[in-house]
């Protein structure tokens, strides 16, 4: 089998990257390891960058996005000093849309589908080779039989456990790395969300995050220690530090619901360079991770799709290399202040382990000059809503 | 002897707050350990934010600060990627103010002279008592000499190694502090400044920063390890190392002269809460002290002065003890607001012993977005040149 761009992960970023290259003419196919069904019963949060959004509709899949999404103009901050709401509507003009990543999911399948368009489900043991020459191929097995795939490129979507980055010879990466001492213990609650807007809390006993899925489904977070598992928390126990951690008012609008879900993540911070070796290039978690707090992973994905879907267009149009060469520089230089900025918000919000006085009134000081200066506060959403590509 | 106010220290907190207080006929004498010409002879940096320049306006001592100040309407920032200025005119509407501390301090005393206001000079082992009485006084020995003073208030503002912090029952304060594991080697020397605004540069190798006395008169700084000690710099070294901090095109401006000066400075953040006790109250390095880096010490201890003239004014004015009950309150919220800023800037700006490959890209990174960004530049400028009072 034969095509220009061969996508290693049928992920978000994987069929983002399909499906804006189909509307270009570049003929892409999508190997995935797993079966659509897995895929799309991975649960992701979603809060959407304007680019993002602009990236759907390129790629004519924003229908519904439009219909169900939720636009949120704000968010809330709580710490122990009181609490405030940046405006991003008012601060940057923009909003962010609140649409779950197993929505854009669907959408791009179903698109990807009614366009014909392949996808390799099932496709093990892929091998990328050549990627340093212009004759690339990826070998792979979909049950008992072995496959090729030849093509002109290759797009590493396959996550961070992919093999699309360790196909670069190690001597040619280097890579960072963050990790945090505590995790998030995550519960989904069938029950009406506490907010219209997302509330971020630091409070003294640790982070708490109130998001949601819907109008019926209610997304809360906790910060825990890494040790703990979620069979150690009661959903009654959750609850109550949930409410411990949130100001008076909002605790006590706090409805509780069935719990049909509950998890601990870790958070890692985590960015290999370069993003490109030859004709193969890194997309998304293949390449980096960011901790959740900000709501940066899967806008850090569109906004390396974007680079590479502008380089891919412009090679085949007029066979400008231009992009392709200065896709790493380009996607690492806006990956690197979204890594920032989710480093910068996740240290503000969750306490620490070893924090003395100083460094929490350092966090304190903060907070409150973010509360009450309006420069800090749109620098603080411009980074939320999304920098420019 | 009886006043209103007993100001502890003779320095430019003490005296400013001094002058303030006679124009609003409030009776206060100076204490001062050490002479007139030792005070005079402790050279210090002096950047000037607005808030101070217009307190030494409203009290009649600006008129040389205006005649030979200089104003500097942005700054210079270097660092791995390139270099940028901000423009503090054009992101806040004020520009900053350098013009020595001690021709602060010099102009202050001709004042105080002129008015015929009373200092004591030589006010050696100054003792505190009943602050927390309506009735305080302070004890003292000039020379041979025991003498006492009575008064409504004590203000202290005999900095970080005097008397009045520890007149405050060390059960009733908290306080906090970070060292960082650098000083700076400073150099006065007899040359043109390289630039007609400060220079501050984060190099891979450390931190350097140009500033200047006057147009005859340079001022560099280079971060080094604490264990060096200024005897193992000779001038040749310390010029090597300042070129090689800054970009080429500023080294190479860079005129060398005779060395005047040279001493190493550690950098610490401190604070103390609360300010106040009783009838004592903390102004300056005897609550706090910030590191160099963002030229915060003067101007913090002109902020407290500010809050301290303001509830002084309204107690002798009307009996009315509210400014004087919040005065810590107001004072620290600024305090740390600007301790923030000085812990920021620092940390940005210096190599920190230990800092890994993610740490330093994060500071890129944050350097990067300072750079671009409109509303970031905004918040550092508004720190620079000083949050309202």
């Amino acid at each position: 089998m034969r095509c220009q761009v061969a996508i290693i992960g049928g992920g978000p970023s994987g069929l983002l990257l399909g499906q804006l290259l189909h509307g270009q003419g570049i003929d892409a196919v999508v190997l995935e390891r797993r079966s659509r069904d897995y895929v799309l019963g991975r649960i992701r949060a979603g809060v959407l960058e304007q680019g993002l959004v602009g990236l759907m509709e390129e790629a004519g899949v924003a229908e519904r996005l439009h219909a169900e999404g939720h636009k949120h103009n704000g968010t809330v901050i709580v710490h122990p000093g009181g609490s405030f709401r940046v405006d991003f509507r008012e601060l940057t003009g923009r909003p962010v849309v609140v649409y779950g990543q197993t929505e854009v999911t669907r959408d791009l399948y179903d698109a990807r589908d009614a366009a014909g368009l392949m996808t390799e489900f099932g496709a093990e043991d892929v091998v990328i080779h050549g990627a340093d020459t212009d004759a690339p191929h990826v070998t792979y097995r979909v049950g008992d039989e072995a496959r090729r795939l030849d093509c002109d490129f290759v797009a590493g979507c396959d996550g961070f456990h992919g093999v699309s980055r360790r196909t670069i010879p190690a001597a040619l990466r280097r890579e960072f790395e963050k990790t945090y001492p505590f995790g998030w213990l995550g519960v989904l609650s069938e029950s009406p969300p506490v907010g219209d807007e997302l509330i971020y809390a630091g409070a003294e006993g640790g982070f708490a995050l109130c998001s949601m899925r819907n109008d019926r489904l209610s997304r809360y977070y906790v910060q825990c220690p890494l040790t703990d598992r979620p069979e150690d928390w009661s959903d009654e126990a959750f609850w109550a530090e949930l409410r411990h951690r949130l100001p008076a008012d909002v605790a006590g609008r706090l409805v509780t619901g069935p719990v049909i879900e509950k998890s601990i993540a870790p958070l890692r911070s985590f960015v290999t360079e370069p993003m490109q070796w030859g004709r193969l290039f890194l997309c998304g978690d293949a390449a980096h991770i960011v901790p959740p707090t900000g709501a940066k992973g899967l806008n850090t994905a569109a906004s390396d799709v974007n680079y590479l879907y502008r380089a891919l267009t412009g090679y085949y149009a007029s066979g400008d290399r231009a992009g392709l060469d200065s896709y790493s520089q380009k996607a690492l230089g806006r990956i690197w202040k979204a890594e920032r900025f989710s480093w910068w918000f996740s240290s503000l919000m969750h306490r620490f382990p070893g924090q003395d006085g100083f460094d929490l009134r350092m966090r304190e000081a903060e907070l409150a000059f973010l509360a009450e200066n309006e420069a800090q506060q749109r620098a603080f959403a411009e980074n939320y809503v999304g920098l420019p590509y």
